[in-house]
């Protein structure tokens, strides 16, 4: 168990709860944040009946970054920027961790195309808004059902995006603590712009295979 | 073995060669295409080595594709447009498979970044230069130096865009012939945008974690 205290933005939506599942399930200290309090508090409830002995809360998105070391920002790609500027003044002493992506269905799109964002991914908006904080990149490309199921476990690479290794690390540290997935150094924050894609590529796979299970490994590495 | 005749323009170079040594391994009429003729027949006496019994001969591009039913286009994207254009009109009754990659590298940026294609990728940019004939791109992730190595086992999957579905489960039967490789139908040659770019992150694997030989795989498939 590290020491991080983790505050999950979104999370009472599909990734960021199953995120939360996954952390509470391995004893870490998690709040779940929403802009609706109660929506927090009853996906906390949730997460404090399937997993009983959890550390886990839930509050308004200000006060659940409040305090937090590792804030994760899953919320849909059109509410990030939005909600960034109202946790700005809340995440001064935290590592952010962005999730969003761009996919054109959020604004009336399809799933499998990709919106331009002005600063290349949404991982760089997010870097844009909260000058000063660490900023990486993750979990774009794990199955949220799957995280919501206990048991079944994973079988995913979590490609880390950022320009400071010790976020990185921080955050490597807390991917391996969810069984099956494994943590990777994709690169600086840039490389988010084709990290954020796949997930594109995933939806296509996901709907032509006819699953909501994909993910990535990536193969021939020495470790 | 099928009853395709493939030709591989840029077979002298790096993807092409491997991709030519392991069809011909496998059984498969393989004629590798170079702007230089005499290039074209020393890397074909080369896999004539490697393996004796190998259907392979080598001419200049425009021979090569002439009278192929599969012409895969393994040239660096800067050549991609020329090449097309001077081949154009032997590539007519084939299937065109698209392996070219924009990496910024090719006009002296990083081969961590991409360039930006007017028509989205470089697949989509090679349609438009043979109209009417079937296009799909395929092989940008794989490690040229494990198809370089017959005694390595491959492990990878090939993503493969395209927007006929007879053109991909064409090369899918190809890439079945490859011990290791896993054919995999990524969607709409506009996908070829998400997936070309995941060259890019390979590459930066392959950095980070020193190697030459990373690949990918997408879990969680029922298959």
């Amino acid at each position: 168990m590290t020491k991080e205290k983790i505050a999950i933005i979104g999370g009472a939506g599909e990734l960021g709860f199953g995120l939360a599942l996954r952390w509470a399930k391995a004893g870490e200290d998690v709040c779940i944040g929403s802009r609706d309090a109660a929506k927090a508090e009853e996906a906390a409830a949730r997460i404090k009946t399937a997993v009983p002995d959890a550390t886990i809360a839930g509050f308004e998105n200000v006060q659940a970054a409040s305090g937090a070391s590792v804030v994760v920002i899953a919320v849909p790609f059109s509410a990030q920027a939005g909600i960034l500027k109202t946790i700005k003044s809340a995440v001064k002493q935290a590592i952010l961790v962005d999730a969003s992506v761009p996919l054109a269905a959020e604004v009336g799109g399809r799933p499998t195309r990709m919106l331009g964002v002005w600063e290349g991914s949404a991982a760089q908006q997010a870097a844009g808004l909260v000058p000063g904080v660490p900023v990486v990149s993750a979990f774009h490309n794990v199955s949220a059902e799957m995280l919501h199921d206990l048991t079944l476990t994973l079988d995913c690479d979590i490609l880390i995006c950022g320009d400071e290794a010790a976020a990185k690390e921080r955050l490597s540290a807390l991917v391996k603590l969810i069984p099956g997935l494994r943590p990777l150094d994709a690169g600086p924050l840039e490389m988010s712009r084709v990290v954020e894609s796949m997930t594109a590529l995933m939806i296509s796979l996901n709907r032509r295979y006819k699953t909501h299970h994909s993910g990535i490994r990536i193969t021939g590495l020495p470790m």
